[in-house]
């Protein structure tokens, strides 16, 4: 099911800028059994993300009954709530007063293997380096090239994320995921004030674990970590047993962690 | 008129790819009394595109058929065409295989004031300075929300446009122009293999005068210029007069590529 400003439907004005210019953000929220336990952490991130890009401030309460209605009677769907700042003439110039176009739509969540919780996952170092733009740095835009560009670089089954760096060789997560590290007992995650997204369950993990630093991290220092693993709002704790050549134990944190989802009701 | 997929219509699919992820490319072509002369400057950048977003190849028959059925009957007429990764499922790897999205907009071409070829333009400095990122540099993919964000900076109608540079204080272009100079009796433009979009209004002026330098430009050179005139391939060639406190005369290499373009039939 698929609402575009409330009314079911399919299809976009040609002319909106989400479109012309990805002129807008999006949230992918994770409904269980209608549920979806990090809503708030979505609405927060997408205020931000409409405070920096000049944007109306989102209706949470009718975002809430739109998604709710577009996810009803699944099980496990993910709501894609895209807002962008509507049709208008062409031209970077903003309209004003800005007519926001709302699009949520729900489709059944992904099928992660079971094993990738239980045994960990396989990932890769892209070759494509993010670029730093502080202003969009963090949260979820429509201007997604990079990620795209990136995911292209494998097709293998088994390789279930591609690590991504800055120009300055430091680490930023991965194509759909945030990236943590344990080094020398101490939790961290990479600082996103110049590039990245700021994952809600990124953000559920540094509210969970206060003690968790967010600093820059280095390629040789992600390779010296005692445990690595990614979060993902939709795909939860899924820790990292092998960066291409590297090999990992799955640790003691990233099973911590997978315990809280399942008691927060994100994983089945 | 708007021809998605060469039906005459208005809007495309909310899953488009084209939205999702701004997964795609577009050109703004002026047609003049049904002619559009840099049309195969507009094919050449596109079909670059294309290669580094790993989209098929335009089909630029279609496209040529396609812009004069959308813009027949005006004038000055602005086709913008645009290209997407087309509809998909959630995620940022790319569908195998692709089905395009073809979007074929005319809209009236923007009213230039006269008064801005003859007396030149002023401009400001924009406080965004354009990220780096190679792999996307030169382009003109739908990614353009640093352009929205530069474009949003002032709203003074004499004020033309706004000169962007990248986080080294080198001088990139404008919002939605590129950017000459003529220092010490060298016409130059700056280097776009890090940021930028490279115009085809650039491509025009590099072809007509193979004399001009294609390298980095500092904001302190560029202060120290004899000329500066910006390019753009709807508005043509706009000299630019006033950059915050600093003057400049019209030069006369603006003059004469104001010429060229007249005998392009560019201009009215």
């Amino acid at each position: 099911m698929i609402l575009v400003n409330g009314a079911l439907g399919g299809s976009i004005a040609a002319d909106d800028r989400g479109l012309s210019y990805g002129d807008g953000l999006f949230e992918t929220v994770l409904l269980v059994n209608d549920r979806a336990p990090l809503w708030s952490r979505h609405m927060a991130r997408l205020a931000e993300g409409c405070a920096r890009l000049l944007l109306p401030a989102p209706d949470v309460e009718q975002l809430a009954r739109e998604t709710a209605q577009a996810g009803a009677g699944l099980a496990r769907v993910v709501v894609r709530i895209t807002l962008t700042r509507g049709a208008g003439p062409r031209g970077y110039a903003m309209p004003d007063p800005a007519r926001t176009t709302r699009i949520v739509a729900a489709s059944p969540a992904p099928m992660t293997p079971p094993d990738w919780y239980y045994s960990g996952v396989r990932v890769r170092l892209c070759a494509l380096r993010l670029g730093q733009q502080p202003r969009l740095a963090g949260i979820k835009h429509l201007n997604r090239l990079e990620q795209v560009l990136a995911r292209a670089e494998w097709n293998a089954a088994d390789i279930a994320e591609g690590i991504l760096c800055d120009a300055g060789a430091r680490v930023i997560g991965a194509t759909a995921a945030n990236l943590f590290a344990v080094i020398g007992g101490r939790l961290l995650t990479p600082a996103l004030d110049r590039c990245g997204v700021a994952g809600v369950a990124r953000a559920e993990v540094l509210a969970h674990r206060p003690d968790c630093a967010v600093r820059d991290l280095t390629m040789t220092e992600l390779m010296q970590a005692d445990e690595v693993f990614l979060t993902n709002s939709v795909r939860g704790i899924l820790p990292v047993t092998a960066l291409d050549d590297r090999r990992w134990p799955i640790g003691p944190v990233a099973r911590a962690l997978q315990a809280h989802w399942r008691a927060l009701g994100l994983e089945e």
